[in-house]
């Protein structure tokens, strides 16, 4: 039978989400756990792979098992077994097509970056951080045109295993909560680096240091060099997965609100 | 001449404030960090001394030093020498005769408690968790009794060193914030323990274990026993300390806002 999951980690604890030789990957951690729980081997997919220091709100994955538990032995059960960073918020019994990568249509990120003079202290390592107020407006016409299905080329890491730079980006909003701004992004999938990449070069532009027309150059270039160097991983969180409802999953999104 | 600071700390990277033979207090490494600024010993006093895991949105102290140095030094060039997990905010020459402890009018403290089935993992450490839904309203009618000036032995820790447990509480207030409850209290001062004291009587009434009205023969027996546990440090947050204007101090208020 095949069970998919809800997670919730705190990136700053592993060494991203892919399994790794030294066993420091959130995958590494879910797997032990799910093994002890179905008393065999299990490998899980999920819908989205997350670099080292990047959170998850709401990560989907999924997993093949013959043993048979009630759904809330994989999330309290499991939990039990899972360092605190990690938690299960639900499990759910899937149909035999169901893939958490191949059937989500749709991946949502949050970035928090905090803007004031000194760095945040109890939020080290949860809100990216820029030492001064940056220029919302420009940054908002910067990320309009980035809506639509583009080549995206200008903000792909050289490590990227994508078949195609061509991406469907859905939503690019930006909005002020006190100190923070909250950058919002959705997208049928994001190449390695892609929302890191996108908030270093809308950082760039809300300091002034281009107009926000330069966004739509880099784009049309397709050149990574020519853009922002990639963002602190510390803001950034996985916050949805979308699935068509024929999956009858639970709600998929999550959103974080902070404010100082 | 005296320099006042403001701070924030991630209590949960420290053994509480006080210095500690470790020397794994906040104080422990704030001294030594101003000590490397003045070019001598540097011994400071704090608005309120805050527990092991208790966090400080803003933390005031004092300090007198020889070393005549311009106030961004005492801002950024102390941070150089903290741990991230400790800033100073802000830096004021202030008259000989302000004392951190002995002029503060007034402290406030949050206490962010997230109800959810699951405990927080990205949160974990930063705020408290109960497994399920409280009764607001009836918290709300509890912690209305608290308010004025009242004999709190009964949320007095043993340690406690106050001469006297007669403190008049200001503000006892409770709202929701998403999966979140935030509780917000001001106070003349506060005795050892007492915000965790309350909050984990009032998590009581919310579940239903006692009426509103145990939290007024809670304060009218004054004894400690009869009271609920003391709750977790993770969600407890040194919010401000007040001031008499005549100071010149900047805003010694910071309010955090959570939501999942």
């Amino acid at each position: 039978m095949k069970i998919a999951l809800g997670l919730e980690y705190d990136g700053g604890k592993f060494c991203g989400w892919q399994s790794q030789s030294g066993g420091c990957g959130v995958q590494d951690h879910l797997e032990a756990a799910l093994a002890q729980m179905a008393g065999h081997t299990v490998r899980v997919a999920a819908a989205g792979r997350t670099d080292t220091g990047v959170h998850a709100l709401m990560q989907v994955v999924h997993f093949d098992t013959e043993a048979v538990r009630p759904e809330n032995a994989w999330v309290r059960g499991v939990n039990a077994f899972l360092p605190t960073a990690v938690r299960v918020l639900w499990a759910r019994e899937v149909d035999a097509e169901f893939h958490a990568r191949f059937s989500a249509e749709r991946r949502s990120y949050q970035y928090w970056l905090q803007t004031s003079p000194v760095a945040p202290a109890i939020l080290h390592g949860r809100a990216g951080w820029y030492h001064r107020e940056l220029d919302l407006e420009a940054m908002r016409q910067a990320a309009a045109l980035l809506v639509g299905e583009h080549d995206f080329s200008a903000f792909r890491a050289a490590e990227c295993q994508a078949k195609s730079p061509i991406k469907q980006l859905t939503r690019a909003e930006i909005s002020r909560h006190g100190q923070f701004i909250l950058f919002e992004f959705s997208a049928s999938a994001f190449l390695h680096h892609m929302v890191r990449n996108l908030v270093g070069s809308l950082v760039y532009v809300g300091r002034g240091e281009h107009p926000p027309r330069w966004m739509g150059d880099l784009l049309h270039q397709k050149d990574r060099t020519r853009a922002a160097p990639t963002f602190a991983p510390d803001g950034l969180y996985l916050s949805g997965v979308h699935y068509d409802a024929k999956w009858g999953l639970p709600v998929c999104e999550r959103g974080l609100e902070l404010r100082v």
